[in-house]
């Protein structure tokens, strides 16, 4: 291979795979794996996996250190991306533990990190859906809500990379407790979560809802509303309730970054244009100054498997 | 004077007055006038009075164009400040106007602009509160609530400039109308608009409370809650409800941006204390992460009536 420096190391740290690829700076991925996290062998254990990972990839294709340019690493928690801190995660059981400075001595390598949802963020908008822009937010919409903002394409963090915690954003003051401890957040309304519970809590409350066709309360999942909404009032009800808060949380955030897109990832994404439509409606109707300023796009993550991977490529980029 | 070009206009444009005033890249203001807008002689009127307000501001220092950096002004509106165009202002009447241009062909000195808000949010980071401080939002507490976001020590302000409208970020699903439009925006709880009006519904509904020795609904303002809290419940209750949405909206803006500080301007802040003390004990127990993450400080502006011409001036910096 030539020894100009033209490949990146993706790591997608997660609690209970590690998965890794190479890439070239045009999102070609040329190689990729996963080994399990073994988080349970302590921090440095996981950081050696990381760094076994990675040395295992390059030699697959017969890569050495001087073809590459660095690693990236997506981990969810709070991350100091300057320090290369996990300041704290909760998935791995880490506090203050320096990942990058680790798996540096580890392969020789320079390594960046980034908290997950920024690094879905900075990669679906250099390699996915929005890589005509510069300026987008991303929101995921799984487990919990996590957002990453990307301004001039480059992902802005805030202070100590302890800002865009864009799930938990109070939409209705008082409302549902978020796992935050603060109630009435996007999360507590916009999460799969969220939606499983309110689909439980209509189904509840409506014995003869054809929801009940699923069984039992625990086979809900954060499909089922939207798959009898057309045919079940309180199924609707479920996702009109949940589209008009997300609504907000959309609206709220094109007012105050106003980028030019705004990408959806996490599961609940599978709905497609039954949730981007009448979303897009929404934003449309209430964005700040209407018609008379620049309109936000509102967009579907397409980097699927690969979005841990390339977004954390896209940290050199 | 030395040919080395070191001084700058900066001009705070308002519907009655153009404010203007030279100033050093310290901040130092060597003068400073004022001339009425005149809105009535349209844009293109105003761009004159603003030019010649320049120009004897100049002479009257003895400095010619060679010892000027350029020209800042600070418009009320939406403001694209790439292009240097005022898209549209409410206060002034414009629609597509390219001020910047226009001030630049009548002075001969280059012109940056930007919104007010966004305007006293670099000018408090620059020369004022914020000044140890390279990461800060202002939030603006007047007729309406204003922001702007200032990152890396450069005004962050969207697409097309068209962000940081903090104020209009929902808080309360389906709450109060607000003047964009939406319903439950900070700007309808947090706004001195927001709170005369609820000054006004206490008294109404309690027709003994203390506030009434203001004489009549249409002599309260956004001091008389503030005044009566002490001794009044129904004052406390407007103040107290004031506070908790204000520390929602906050606590809102800093999870999502997590700034070093947080700025709050305009005239609810004459408060002091008796606002910021119980917002921050807010912040503090609410803010994503705890004390485990970065803490945000409350300040307020303290620029003064020269907030506007020296963020104008910092514009350039």
């Amino acid at each position: 291979m030539s020894n100009l420096k033209k490949y990146y190391v993706g790591i997608d740290l997660g609690g209970t795979f590690i998965k890794g690829g190479i890439a070239d700076a045009e999102g070609n991925i040329l190689v990729n794996d996963k080994v399990p996290t073994e988080s349970e062998k302590g921090a440095k254990g996981v950081a050696l996996n990381i760094a076994n990972l990675a040395k295992d990839l390059l030699k697959s294709c017969s890569l050495s250190n001087s073809d590459v340019v660095g690693i990236g690493i997506g981990v969810p928690g709070m991350i100091d991306s300057k320090k290369g801190e996990v300041v704290y995660s909760n998935n791995l059981g880490w506090e203050h533990f320096f990942v990058s400075e680790e798996v540096e001595k580890l392969t020789g390598l320079p390594v960046k990190i980034a908290n997950d949802a920024n690094v879905a963020a900075i990669g679906e908008t250099k390699f996915g859906c929005g890589k005509e822009y510069e300026n987008t937010v991303l929101i995921t919409l799984g487990t919990g809500v996590g957002g990453g903002i990307v301004i001039d394409g480059k992902l802005f963090e805030g202070n100590c990379s302890a800002g865009a915690e864009l799930g938990h954003s109070v939409i209705v003051a008082g409302g549902e407790l978020c796992t935050c401890g603060r109630k009435g957040c996007l999360e507590a309304y916009a999460s799969a979560t969220a939606l499983i519970r309110d689909t439980k809590r209509a189904m509840q409350a409506d014995k003869k809802s054809k929801m009940w066709e699923v069984g039992a309360l625990e086979n809900v999942t954060g499909k089922t509303a939207f798959d009898y909404a057309d045919n079940d009032l309180s199924a609707k009800s479920v996702v009109d309730n949940y589209i008009e808060k997300l609504g907000v949380g959309i609206t709220n955030i094109a007012n105050e970054f106003r980028p030019q897109a705004i990408i959806l990832g996490g599961g609940v994404c599978a709905q497609g244009d039954s949730l981007v439509k009448p979303l897009q409606a929404i934003l449309d109707k209430e964005i700040f100054a209407g018609k008379k300023g620049p309109q936000v796009k509102l967009l579907i993550a397409n980097l699927g498997n690969s979005a841990g991977l390339l977004g954390a490529v896209a940290l050199w980029l």
